[in-house]
């Protein structure tokens, strides 16, 4: 098994291990009880993971009180899955010496590490994130959030988890399209942090699409490095930390314009295309460097171009709104290299305006 | 207007500014403005700090969005005032550049404080704390939270103040039973970290009760300087915060027993002179000192006995359950003299068996 450390200044113990193997689930348990042997253990699963055998494998015969969040998925994403969630955990008589193990995808991670955060003013998570997209980038950094009856994360909480166990064998049960979709996140990490890896993963696809173990454990310590690092030097995202998201400010429009049809991940592969037209319409690219791009994308079956029935105003008016909008207008995460985000007077998100971002759909 | 800082390096900002004054209400807007100037502002109170005009004084015309609790008081501290607050502030279109200002009591601002920590993954809260309570205690020191339906705090967060305002005019207005009950924690305050604030209110308790400003200033100061004091040392309450708890660990089962029909400053009262009568049964009391915490808060008009209908053993029950309680019994926190926290091995919580408490629950 493989250890990171991830090491945050602000939280008491000073940070957190990362863990990466295959096939280590049905032997995780007694770690999880040796490491955390002060702590009662509570479990926050969704009916997938439970369908799948996972659960049962997690915990083998042992009795231990655990959540199912149904239906399975981003609808179930909200406060009321929270709130049950805590009251389940009162009525199990569990207390501040309680430890919340999260098994799933990037949803369960969210709930319970928001549910985890909030109880008794704040319990530790344990994540064991099952999906590429949970594995490459929602189960490092500490986000977590639920939504409202009116926006996503309107309730949220940074909030590091005391530990991330890896499994990269879980990823075998995941639908092929939420497996594909959830690679782009590694795509990204690749395009701002590391030229090694866009090579790596451009050789590799084959086999990353054929799930073989070796090469899965290896993009997950990738992307836990890159996701890490840049974690560590900025917790909070007061300015490094913004280079994650690239692709992403008019990839959650999209995704939002798509009535949530789009899986994030697909969302996100059109909002990096969008970002290398930006480049090119700046002079920040070089020849063929957005092709490439594509190209892996293309070859994960993600989109590359807005879906037909997308119009740009409704996109426009979208991105005014995006949460990190001053003054109704975001800024926008470049490059100017494979591997390294173009920044400005040190900031790491920069101005483009909205002329240029509307010739830019308009191409897409 | 008086000026203190609270350092907490766990804050980006490093920490927050106290100010306390008298009469400052009606001037504190610009002042405000001013310091957050690139924020948004979002105002959280009760029907009764509306009633009273200090709403109005405190906005005159400005259109600022507002939340008014109601009923005011512990019934509405729960997670779905939150939610309402929530929910509102989008309504309101804000976004994460808010500025959640509480204006009320304990309860508005533990309720406003949650509200701004899990808004958008957190917000800044100001805190102007209205009742002696609130000022000597609460506004000061990052705890929030709001109950479940099933028990008190189930949901909260740690979440410093941005800052804090004092104003004692504020106070003329308060219920006198509600101003007597919150100077206990004045007087707790006095007992465990400074023997000549002690001597102070004994010797002015005549003023406080008449609550003449020079003197509210005076405590608020002393209040501040206490709590922060403590609150710098040991932000999230590994060891030496716990001191704040003196009186409380007996207090919170007596204000429960009570079905929260004594005041939460009573029932502590209640809790000291328990805490007293521990000392003396493991010798650690010099004599006649539980006479003078006992004169003082007889003068303070609260309850120095249990009430005559509650059982210990239920008493004993509630201890028990605790939610500090490791092993179903939690610690005490006593003093070795009036200003000092008794420690053992370092520790500011210490063993005593629930055969000696059985024994002083008997006696009070």
């Amino acid at each position: 098994m493989l250890e990171l450390d991830i090491k945050i200044p602000a939280m008491p113990e000073g940070g957190y291990p990362i863990r990466i193997g295959t096939d280590i689930l049905g032997s995780l348990w007694p770690r999880i009880e040796a490491d955390f042997d002060k702590y009662s253990k509570f479990v926050v699963t969704d009916e997938n993971l439970v369908s799948a055998g996972h659960l049962q494998k997690l915990l083998g015969q042992r009795d231990i009180p655990a959540f199912t969040i149904s239906p399975a998925g981003e609808a179930s994403k909200t406060i009321d899955t929270a709130i049950a969630i805590i009251e389940a955990m009162e009525k199990a008589y569990l207390g501040r010496d309680t430890l919340v193990v999260a098994l799933g995808g990037g949803t369960v991670g969210d709930i319970a590490g928001f549910a985890a955060a909030v109880f008794k003013r704040g319990v530790p998570v344990l994540q064991i994130p099952t999906s590429t997209v949970a594995q490459a980038d929602s189960a490092v950094g500490g986000k977590t959030g639920v939504d409202s009856s009116m926006s996503k994360n309107a309730f949220g909480a940074f909030w590091h988890p005391a530990g991330v166990y890896i499994d990269t064998v879980i990823l075998k049960t995941l639908d092929e399209r939420q497996f594909r979709a959830g690679l782009v996140e590694s795509v990204k990490h690749a395009i701002i942090a590391d030229s090694e890896y866009f090579d790596f993963l451009e050789e590799n696809l084959d086999a990353v699409l054929q799930r073989k173990p070796d090469v899965l454990e290896k993009i997950a310590e990738r992307n836990c490095r890159i996701k890490g690092s840049v974690v560590e030097a900025d917790p909070r995202e007061q300015n490094q930390r913004r280079s994650l998201n690239y692709g992403h400010t008019i990839g959650h429009a999209v995704e939002a314009a798509s009535g949530f049809e789009l899986l994030h991940g697909e969302a996100v592969a059109i909002g990096i295309i969008a970002a290398g037209l930006i480049e090119i319409e700046m002079e920040l690219a070089q020849p063929g460097r957005l092709d490439r791009i594509r190209g892996i994308l293309e070859k994960l079956g993600v989109p590359v171009k807005l879906p037909a029935d997308m119009a740009e105003e409704k996109l426009i008016d979208l991105i005014k709104r995006d949460k990190k909008a001053v003054n109704k207008w975001p800024r926008f995460v470049l490059i100017s290299r494979i591997g390294e985000v173009y920044r400005q007077d040190g900031q790491y998100a920069v101005e483009v305006s909205a002329e240029l971002v509307t010739t830019v759909l308009q191409k897409l």
